[in-house]
């Protein structure tokens, strides 16, 4: 009797510290043994923050960051930077590239019934951002990682960009905001 | 001692029917008495599927869609259509607008440090597609509604939308593929 009754109370208290549907939003940064990030799982039910667009047919022909980017961060990590304009440690930002739809314009656009404009085609890549001060002191707390700019499949674990790929552009444009480009996502944009 | 068990035993089946995650997850579609569909709410943390983007400078200034359109659909629907092909009744499919951000060249583009392209500006509107059966059997069992197409603050209801205005471009262009762009949608398309 006595021992039904704890594992009743032991079972209160999962549901109470892991409820389903929390266990599948949540997501901390995987570290290898040697440093590399895992890649990410279960972002693209993240919540969505928003989409800029660089196409190939404006730049060249070689897009940075080809084409679409489509940012995703946790709901609590939203939540977190929305009361105190900075993300908690650990928060992961996941950017996944798809490129646009068939271009039959030069600019990388196409006409579809909603109109003459750019359509997410196929999926093209992940870079992610990890907050980890301890991990990451020489670059604003952040770690950034690329798992290629290309189709599926993604590499499965990315070592640390160097300053000069990644860190170094948030550094000089987005150190006050946190390292991250809030200012194109509508959410979280004047917090 | 009797009572407390219950109690408990109330607990656990609380949080096994309704863990707090699912509870915000969920916005079955609101009518009003006389038929109108309620703004939704909740959909910036559903699942985001896409970002068509038509902007007004490649429209002659007049985007019918002006000019990201960004799709949210629930987590259990997403899943139901991944497995079947259609989403159930009940499916809410909400498409928010913004503007691009500040252009500086006539298609609507902008340089940024990640390349010339599209960045999301403020909130522009809200289109929301209901699966009833019963409620919309003329168009295919899916209602078509617009909170307008402006800055915030959206209407708080929308009645019905005309064959012309939404459903009719749905009906001759993605009858085939339960009413839904899908083909713009990575996630989706191919299914």
């Amino acid at each position: 009797m006595f021992t039904g009754m704890a594992i009743i109370g032991l079972s209160v208290t999962l549901f109470h510290t892991q409820p389903v549907a929390a266990q599948t939003e949540r997501s901390m940064a995987v570290f290898t043994p040697d440093g590399k990030l895992e890649l990410p799982k279960g972002y693209r039910r993240w919540v969505f923050v928003g989409a800029p667009l660089t196409p190939n047919g404006l730049n060249n022909g070689k897009a940075g960051f080809p084409e679409y980017h489509h940012v995703y961060v946790e709901a609590r990590n939203v939540d977190a930077y929305l009361k105190t304009g900075s993300f908690p440690e650990g928060t992961v930002i996941v950017k996944e590239l798809t490129r646009v739809l068939n271009p039959t314009f030069p600019d990388g656009s196409r006409n579809e019934p909603s109109g003459r404009g750019f359509f997410n085609g196929e999926f093209n890549g992940i870079d992610a951002t990890v907050k980890d001060s301890k991990r990451f002191p020489k670059t604003n707390g952040w770690g950034f990682f690329t798992f290629g700019h290309h189709p599926l499949p993604y590499a499965e674990t990315a070592a640390e960009s160097s300053v000069d790929e990644c860190a170094g552009c948030h550094i000089a444009n987005v150190a006050k905001t946190d390292m991250t480009w809030v200012q194109f996502y509508p959410i979280l944009r004047g917090k």
